[in-house]
């Protein structure tokens, strides 16, 4: 953990990451240290911070936060499942905090959630410490697997209504999870015709060029692709954002299919003019991501 | 100044706020401190940072940076400008880095320009180190006027098409910007039947009880009101809002009035799409922020 102690003799946990966000950094105050331990895979910290709540750090990169975690769920969740006609079979990669997991169930017509986390350690702390965003993954219709993401994708072909990726950033375990090889057996993964995935796609003033390159891989595999932000104050600049894509050519991703069931989930961030506005993408990012060939 | 030194011994400017965004901190490490002198109203700071241009700062809050400020003053602009029929005067409270004025003058409408900043010192800083801010400063449609915004308010009763506050926060020398007498005067300021005002409106993260007051004191005043979100990575939290407001009933705020137009700015941020969105609120911020008699 890169640590800080100010004037007054106060901790702050620093996001530092030269290579990824270089000549900035964010902080939050700590209250307390609540969990610091090297996983088999990575650095797992949980702190109680002085106005964030609690908050997850793995490989001292903030994962989420209580205070503003809502945020990113629900968009991870609900982008997707208002998409599709029926999503009834969801597999979410990473996600271990349960986050996504929690907002998943909330969906009337969902039956089933297999939740593939490569990290036993993370869902152990988030259900001690993070018991709020953990707290479905002992809802009846979720399962939870232990197991790498590209592995488990590789023993299921067809039998997705949607795949959700929560990873962290492409240093690390979730390294492959940004790959054109992971893409394809995601797409072979889902059910025919209406298959839709949901993946972390990081951040438009950071990282333009990786998100330029899976936009691209994107529209080779499938049919209908789109780009949406999210306000997200402790991640990196603010903003973080997903790409989905449907395995449908005729799937207007950026409208909910059903307007009044998106109004109605008890969300503290996604509504119905929220899906729509958050794939309206600021002038230089919509030049970089638009597809040339339309 | 607030100075950190990191384990080797670069420097970071640290925006710390215990008052309005306790318990998190914004870094931005220095390459050269360029100026720094107290004016007459605030402390104003200039320095070279390692990734993001040079950095203005007033009374330890960043104002702007070279790499993002565009996304904000574009917003700033257009959102009013392309919302009125006919943007001919426009006046301007504050923004003496000249960002907004660079934005406002690219309206082929608009005829001239008023921009009345009460920090002499910030104008002159921002010409010598942010010179593609304030390049537009010296355009024969622009007058700068150096004075309380109050003060010119009260003696300019309808004259304006657009009136833009672009402030900074409640503490310091903006600080009557933020009440309902500051309001009251813009709209007598104002032409009839159709005159805007764009108010810089804090973040919905962290001043929720703020933009209620104001978003009241707007709607006792105006006919139409409307609040709208920028993704901004160096403020915090990441996104800052507007206060939109029009004397005229009929106005649609949350849609550009010329779509052809809103395209073809040469802007960086802004478009038809992202005027529409940026009114789109988060559940949570809808929730405290709808007006309660419609």
């Amino acid at each position: 953990m890169t640590l800080y102690i100010d004037e007054n003799n106060n901790k702050w946990f620093r996001e530092k990451n030269s290579e990824f966000w270089p000549g900035q950094e964010f902080l939050i105050e700590i209250e307390e240290i609540l969990y610091q331990q090297r996983s088999k895979y990575q650095d797992v910290l949980v702190f109680k911070s002085k106005t964030y709540g609690n908050v997850l750090v793995l490989d001292n990169c903030i994962q989420c936060t209580e205070r503003d975690e809502f945020a990113y769920q629900e968009m991870a969740a609900f982008l997707p499942l208002l998409a599709h006609p029926n999503p009834k079979r969801i597999l979410i990669i990473g996600g271990g905090d349960g986050g996504v997991v929690r907002e998943v169930v909330k969906h009337p017509q969902v039956e089933e959630v297999i939740l593939c986390e490569i990290d036993e350690d993370v869902i152990n702390v988030s259900k001690k410490y993070l018991p709020n965003m953990a707290k479905e993954l002992v809802n009846s219709k979720v399962t939870v697997v232990i197991s790498d993401g590209c592995e488990y994708l590789k023993q299921h072909i067809n039998e997705f209504d949607v795949i959700i990726t929560d990873s962290s950033d492409p240093n690390g375990p979730a390294e492959s999870l940004f790959e054109e090889s992971f893409y394809s057996l995601m797409k072979t993964a889902l059910k025919q015709p209406d298959g839709i995935i949901c993946c972390q796609g990081e951040c438009i003033w950071l990282d333009l060029p990786l998100i330029k390159k899976l936009m691209t891989i994107s529209r080779h595999l499938f049919s209908s692709v789109a780009y949406a932000n999210v306000s997200t104050p402790t991640y990196p600049c603010g903003t973080l954002g997903f790409i989905v894509c449907s395995l449908n050519e005729n799937v207007k991703l950026t409208e909910p299919i059903n307007e009044k069931l998106a109004d109605e989930l008890n969300t503290k961030y996604y509504t119905a003019d929220i899906h729509r506005a958050s794939f309206a993408l600021p002038a230089f990012a919509r030049q970089e991501l638009e597809d040339k060939n339309k």
